[in-house]
């Protein structure tokens, strides 16, 4: 098949969506975005050999390209409606696009997202997906919202996508019945979207976690011009973590690992109740890590009531080998 | 700089832009989309050594990897909004990125083009751009409204870009006259913005020209269940390319050369004049270059009306070395 054709064959198929007007296949994807609604709109490059491995299942590869985009929509609390994805292969391997678009297309049937368009070019291997999905108007969580007094919550276990990538690359022993788990966690990384959509009118500022919660957070705190306190006690970390390494250890991958996709987000004391209720509908477990504090921004961490250092950075394309 | 330094210092630039609700630097750009419009997406990647040379001066780069995304919303008589960037670098190399903004702001500022988003990573040279606008609800020009009896017609000259790379490569010798201006097709293309907008209620079919007549005539073709007679000695030539090589070569380097992001649209007669009017109103030079006929989907040539063989065929980046 040539290029045309492998586009018609796999990446052309109806969405059902009644808000798309024209999907792949003109010059442009036409798109109906909903009256008293903002679009929002997020892109991911995902590089081999930067961001995975080279030799990465397609399957796998094809749901972590959707998963990190859409996990962006996640921590805005948006509605997720069209991608658009443009994909460069050194060759047109039929049997790895198969691969690619079922993992691919899983997760965008799942969230009932249309493929409206992209690209396809020829060069190293490299994917970059463009999100857009919509918000009542006047909703959205930045990362500009968080105030003195205000609790730091993440969702689910922090660290494991990085325990995984270890344990692939033989840096650390994982015990055998917590190597699916870790994999999956490396590589099936699951978008909170509903968690990010019921704390739209609870949470004061919101990011989702893709470099590790110490850089991200710091993010909040540059944007909210506030401080944050963590009490790494209070970190959650996995069964699979805990059987792995000690508990530092544990704490670093949670702070620098990257690659969780979990939400991180801070909540005013008056909304917990509202919190509480929230995300136990749609059966999301979450932890306060730490608290918000004036001053200038910067994130202290405390171990046993005490100051605590780290040596490890959190991850910088540009600053890492 | 490290990442977040770059983005902040190069990529953050305020436009303007009253629909702009949310910028880059969170996780998602938040945009409002006027009520009565549709939302027109499309996405193009530029992978260095496959779309354009590894040592292309930046400057140009920057321009043109927004110019052939602008060029897909001209062809849907769309009208500019918002841009995202993924880039992938090797290094941050910042008298690199300077040169790729001046480009590509100056292009943006020029069709009041919001920046609001993207991703930087490191890897092989590549460009991503994702452009966003808008279309009065109902409109569009799509490929799929040729009919028989319509005229065929293209904007500017054609074959310059493919002309300006051969010269390049030292296939063939331009006069000196011609060097800046070959090189300026081939390096600073021009989307044709204003032409698509005057062309959404007059043209029955539209697309841009990134391929080469042929192949993208060959697209509406497809989508409109009809045939295309071209009359070779009506493709407009310019006086670069009348100076630089024989008809017959001018005529294949327009047919199958790409890179020219010219619009190829069809009008019914009863638009003649109205198309007359709406073009010389935004002072873009076109040219009637065949017809469409009922009949199985396909292009016929002609060349003093008898049927004219072409050995090359149009640019497929999987198909050719």
């Amino acid at each position: 098949m040539n290029e045309f054709e492998i586009i018609k064959h796999y990446f052309t198929a109806d969405s059902g969506r009644k808000d798309v007007l024209m999907g792949p296949g003109d010059d442009c994807a036409l798109l109906q975005v909903p009256p008293q609604t903002w679009l929002a709109v997020s892109t991911d490059t995902l590089v081999a050999g930067v961001h995975f491995f080279p030799d990465m299942d397609p399957v796998a590869l094809g749901h972590k390209a959707l998963a990190v985009n859409l996990s962006d929509l996640a921590a805005m609390g948006a509605d997720p409606r069209w991608v658009s994805l443009a994909l460069t292969l050194p060759s047109a391997d039929e049997g790895w696009i198969k691969g690619f678009c079922a993992g691919f297309f899983e997760l965008a049937e799942y969230y009932n997202v249309a493929l409206v368009g992209g690209d396809m070019t020829k060069g190293p291997l490299s994917i970059t997906v463009t999100v857009h999905g919509t918000l009542p108007e006047g909703k959205g969580l930045r990362r500009s919202g968080a105030r003195a007094g205000d609790g730091i919550y993440v969702t689910g276990t922090l660290g494991d996508a990085a325990l995984g990538l270890q344990q692939r690359l033989g840096q650390v022993a994982v015990p055998d019945e917590y190597l699916d788990f870790v994999r999956t966690k490396f590589e099936h990384p699951h978008p909170r979207i509903l968690a990010g959509q019921a704390l739209r009118d609870i949470a004061s500022s919101a990011l989702d976690l893709s470099d590790g919660l110490l850089g991200d957070l710091g993010h909040i705190m540059r944007a909210s011009g506030v401080r944050a306190q963590l009490e790494l006690e209070q970190l959650p970390l996995s069964e699979a973590m805990q059987a792995a390494v000690p508990a530092e250890s544990g704490w670093e991958l949670a702070l620098t690992g990257g690659d969780d996709y979990e939400l991180c987000f801070t909540v005013p004391e008056t909304h917990r109740g509202l919190l509480d209720t929230a995300l136990a509908h749609c059966g999301v477990k979450f932890t306060r890590v730490g608290r918000i504090l004036a001053g200038d921004p910067g994130v202290e961490l405390l171990a046993e009531g005490k100051p605590y250092r780290l040596q490890a950075q959190s991850w910088d394309h540009f600053r890492s080998a």
